[in-house]
């Protein structure tokens, strides 16, 4: 049985910005990182005020410093970010599913053979003993496997053998535990990557949820520097990192 | 430890409709059902048109039908349903927040104690022999308690009772399966309430959620007939009542 | 010709709350106003904690209030409000329609006919000479007028007249100009309105959706005190009222 | 003063697709277009079933086709699209915003100026006599200029000027009409893409809109032609290009 101490992420899309031939921005070179996700962002502003000749000559990290001071943060939502995300626990991903603005595919367990799905180890339990917790788990996925068994016997009648192991198992997962792996690719744009970061990496988040959002903010600053730049990290008492803001987004 | 075969469902909110003093309409009596909820929908429609003086005659239930026809599905987001649902699994309630135009508050593992939280049979599982299953979900209850205990000491240094509590329980649900049940209150829009029931009420839908659909339904129907007056009972080949409808909404 | 100074304003819609047999909240009698929609909100809040015994004998206010403060904005989803608002202008309503939360329904001007259309004085015209301003929309209004009749000779060829005159009146309506009278109903859940409220009654907003904003800010106090308290109306520079806030919604 | 007769449509963003390490899809080749929005759908589509062996050795565009047939919608949800719209009208802007899953930045009428603003020749009345209509914009666009300068002069007490210019358009504005141009940046996923041009392809929709929607579909498709692969063009009775489509989407 795999155990699993921390998740992965992936960035599987990302907006791509086209300058159109007409109207073109008057950008402006100065120090700054510059990324397509922000250069869409600005372009949107810009035609909101056809301000594409730049008479204020601001760079795109001070333009989108700008955005943010004056909270125009509609424009954040024109580049998106799809990320891949292993190793989460099912609560986690409860709790991701709630972001209205997001769009989500998620591993299904009324599909999916979970005979040897992997468990999420709680973060406040990294580094105690986990044999009690190990042995719970296991004990749970063999309760699985055998009532998808019974089930699998008890509905011989359906004949599609697709169509029974699905009734097998969407009944037997009532045995697994919230520790139980999940995967899900999520899409949002910059707004609403903000608004859940917001809520997420706080120190009052579940530490699950908060050590994934604390991960992804590292991942996607990548992607779009300024937008997150006041995202600054500390260590809150009970040790594990989490986030703070400066601007407040809606 | 108690077990649960059936979900309850309450409705907890509904919308009243208050005509103003002008622009009125000019009702037309016949037979059929009038509710707040497709009152307030009739309105909204003829003020699109400003048909207010009612041109065909028709009733509020000869409009409402003419609506779903026409797919003019926009005038039945006005009227809004809330219920209360006790009794259902946390992957019944993980696929039901999946629908983003909802509003939910759901009991929060993270606060709340399982120590003596209820467990869903699976429908696939109702008339079978429930021994080992009963088995199953106790253990898993007990191991949520011990584990709650011994994160609750390893957290000793957290002074505040209630912040130490949230600790120990967001760790320990780790352990608690898909079968505990959940209690949540749902606000929806007579035309998000059609989209989650035309998906759920399907034959190809989760059995669990299937039966909760069907049960919205005859519940919903009661404030908003017409609207709903299309969705047709039948008994697929594995015996749980699905639905069908006519109206094809967006 | 009729022009319009102020809109009006009617709630048609709201939500009526009914609490279920059980659970019931041990609700305490306090000084404070008690409305439905705060009741719902509360109702909804306790479920989450199942602190349906009200621990901390809280009063419905000082619940909601506590709710603002910690930023627990979801449970305020669950109560809505539907207005009918009428003698607005077109750019009013464009701005309005990007709420993205609401539901609307509007006064069509393809279907409905202008011809005796109201329109919407300017607030920052209001005392000064309107005779240059009102011969203006006058005469569009009149080159509408003609318009739609050549429309409707150039297209005789269309035998239904409903058709005719709509296709008329879609393209005719290209002279009618944003001061043109519309009429509109929205619904909002009382995050939405906070939301709305927040944005447009800031002294930055447009002068005619401000004011709009200040007069449903007073309305919707009546159904919802508790939520809106923190909204406090004051006189910026250009001596139009506007309103700050206290809580930041999300 | 400019006339337009016909919008232009510029593809400013879309998503680009990135596949991770592992998990990979075993890719089939045959014929039929690869564009990375439907490489996107597939890979997400592929984990819910966690199906990237490819058991059934599916095509992207089979692949496509399938999802489409089995109404499993969500997962064209993680590939967006952003196009810079110019040359429509601010009648065809306030249809277009009511798409509320998209994303807008729209020029504003408070902050720019007008003075040289096109028009928007409506379709019905293209290849007439546009003598009278032209005179009429053109009398409102001066009634506009004029009205800005009284405004201008009325305010002069604010001494930003800035904000003083602002204040003057915003009410000068008012009279405009519908035919003045308007140009916007929309970014959607290709599901509410498809739900747009569902509604505003169709022969019922205002022909300025319809006609966008069919040059829309035609840029789209380039990049995700198998998703919008059942739109048929064809020609309804009053002779402007409408489509229709297959597949019904929620």
């Amino acid at each position: 049985m795999e155990l699993i101490y921390l998740p992965t992420i992936d960035v599987i899309g990302h907006t791509t910005f086209r300058e159109p031939v007409q109207p073109k921005v008057f950008w402006v070179a100065k120090d700054g990182p510059i990324t397509d996700a922000e250069r869409l962002a600005e372009y949107s502003g810009r035609l909101c005020y056809l301000s594409f000749d730049n008479p204020a000559g601001r760079s795109t990290p001070e333009y989108i410093t700008n955005i943010l001071k004056q909270a125009h943060f509609s424009v954040i939502e024109h580049a998106n970010i799809t990320l891949l995300i292993q190793g989460i626990s099912r609560s986690c991903s409860h709790e991701l599913v709630r972001h209205r603005h997001c769009s989500f595919s998620q591993l299904s367990q009324r599909y999916c053979d979970e005979s040897r799905a992997a468990f999420i180890v709680p973060p406040a339990l990294i580094g105690t003993d986990l044999v009690e917790w190990t042995r719970n788990v296991e004990e749970a996925q063999k309760a699985y496997i055998r009532q998808v068994e019974l089930l699998f016997q008890q509905y011989e009648h359906i004949e599609d053998k697709t169509h029974r192991r699905k009734v097998a198992r969407e009944a037997a997962r009532s045995l697994l535990p919230n520790a139980t792996e999940t995967k899900i690719v999520i899409t949002g744009n910059l707004r609403t990557w903000r608004h859940l970061l917001e809520l997420r990496t706080s120190e009052f988040a579940d530490r699950e949820i908060r050590r994934l959002a604390v991960m992804i903010l590292e991942v996607i600053k990548q992607l779009a520097p300024t937008v997150f730049a006041d995202f600054e990290l500390y260590e809150p008492a009970d040790g594990q990192t989490a986030a703070r803001y400066t601007y407040k987004g809606a």
